[in-house]
């Protein structure tokens, strides 16, 4: 949540000089996006976000993020276009690093959703689901069960320091999600990431849906059990909100009904959304120093719905699911 | 640079029901000001700046600030007007923190202005300065050579660790600083920051003056130093940018012509306008960690000013003024 490189207006009206929108009229840094550094421009033409890519994200991996947000777009789905240049690409180098013009939406990212929003959300996924099944690029997830588990192995005993029961959770279940972890699951570009401050809600309707910086080919249903994870709770995990979570599959089935088996590995998926969320948590919490102006966002969040996940089973979807209360810890 | 506080859509909703200016759309936390959080805030009736007092600024200075910004619009000036509430108030409390609406003027904030826009830069300045003298509010200023001298107290022999050369350069211009310091020259309320990160230049004219978080009542002659300070050199203080110097200083006398007194005291003022941030960055330098995802701004670049300034004299301030290269270090 920074904007790491300063961009002057100098620099910023070269830039946009590159693409048929009209002069600068207004350029501001915004606080959005841990791994780049965004700003929101405003041209005689319209307004539009304009991302330098710093950190985490390979040039490598750029044709295949915007490419994905030009298809996902042209199939109909509210995320924002990528702006092309005077020459046709999707983005270009500036003090060697790239950058990217994409399309504002409105909306505003919810902080307590609620089961109308949510379910929107679920529909607005699936449909994601539905038109990135024929786009042509492809990514791997590289936050895969061995992933978790090799990021926890790099905070070896120091995951004690975070929380002195986080080194049990993690022993006692991670074994299981690598061994069981399914591969014979419908696949498609997932998001990976549909936390609700990658959601732009306009009123209880999806207006955008954005930061598609995690996006790779995996599992359907595992990124509908992220999406869960990540909406399904209260924000420190402690209170699972049945009404929210199944709002949200029903709107998901709405659009795409999941099979038999995808409906039976929701639970196992839903720790490992758990699991994943823990592991780079965990990392970044011992990687980053207190003093940093940063807020280190806590694993013991995710341990919270982890354990919850582990005690609810299929309950935690069925359509009557318990209040939380009673299951959350 | 950063946003301190979270507000969900939820909270920002609530808030901007208050004011008259139509359902929130959008809002983006940006990356401007260092005592603040601020939101880009875009509603059904137009966009504003939502400022949130985190810092430094004590609420009981708020008065001053948001009337003075009412003041100088009303006046014609260039500043973002304070939205009010719908019972008047040009504040509220939103988690025990003054926030405040503001007016979004739009421009950008130029790196390498052009002697036109310091021109421009220059009447902004002079036609504040005529509008603010007769604002009834009033606020000294807490940053007066004695204050510098008491944060240089307070580095003390750490000082040297920022440079080993600045230790000597502070004791050596310091002194006179304090007792030659003029207290008979014109006052009005000035702005007392107006660096080029808070003008925004709509091309060569000023689109908007922002930021008067440090505006008090003092020495107008001070003020235009400060800016020529801030304006005239290339950003590390290396280089004097004689054009620029002196379009700034045409550019004020074409709306408020300096006195005979206020013209020979601005070589001093200048040194002071140097000393000031020496003294303020030195003092922040030592109190912020490296680690802090902050960047730090280094004092030597106004120490090189002060320095020019020293040795340049009125010619610094002569429409004939020497290219810097021979001068600056």
């Amino acid at each position: 949540m920074a904007v790491y490189t300063h961009l002057g207006a100098e620099d910023l009206a070269t830039l946009i000089a590159h693409y048929d929108v009209g002069a600068l009229l207004s350029a501001k840094g915004i606080a959005e996006g841990v791994s780049n550094s965004n700003w929101l421009v405003e041209t005689e033409r319209g307004r539009f976000i304009l991302t330098m890519y710093e950190r985490r994200i390979a040039i490598d991996d750029l044709p295949f993020f915007l490419g994905l947000l030009d298809h996902l777009s042209a199939a109909g789905c509210p995320v924002p276009r990528t702006i092309h240049d005077r020459d046709g690409r999707g983005w270009r180098t500036v003090e060697g690093k790239a950058v990217a013009l994409i399309e504002f939406l409105p909306g505003v990212s919810v902080d307590r959703p609620t089961p109308a929003q949510a379910r929107s959300v679920g529909e607005a996924l699936a449909r994601l689901h539905r038109a990135s099944s024929d786009f042509a690029g492809t990514r791997a997830n590289d936050l895969q069960p061995a992933d978790w588990q090799a990021l926890f192995e790099r905070c070896g005993a120091d995951l004690g320091r975070i929380d002195p029961a986080l080194p049990a959770l993690v022993e006692r279940h991670m074994p299981a999600l690598v061994e069981r972890w399914p591969s014979d699951l419908p696949e498609t570009v997932i998001h990976a990431d549909l936390f609700p401050d990658n959601v732009l809600m306009i009123g209880d309707r999806v207006g955008g849906l954005i930061d598609f910086y995690f996006a790779c080919r995996d599992l359907a249903a595992y990124d509908l059990a992220v999406t869960h994870a990540a909406w399904s709770f209260t924000n420190d995990g402690s209170r699972f909100l049945p009404e929210v979570g199944a709002a949200l599959i029903e709107g998901y089935e709405s659009a795409r009904p999941l099979t038999r088996a995808e409906r039976a590995a929701l639970p196992l998926l839903a720790q490992g959304a758990a699991m994943r969320f823990i592991s780079t948590r965990a990392y970044d919490w011992l990687d980053t120093p207190e003093s940093a102006l940063v807020t280190r966002k806590n694993p013991m969040d995710f341990a919270r719905r982890l354990e919850f996940y582990v005690e609810a089973g299929d309950e935690a979807f069925s359509a009557g699911a318990q209040e939380g209360n009673r299951l959350a810890r």
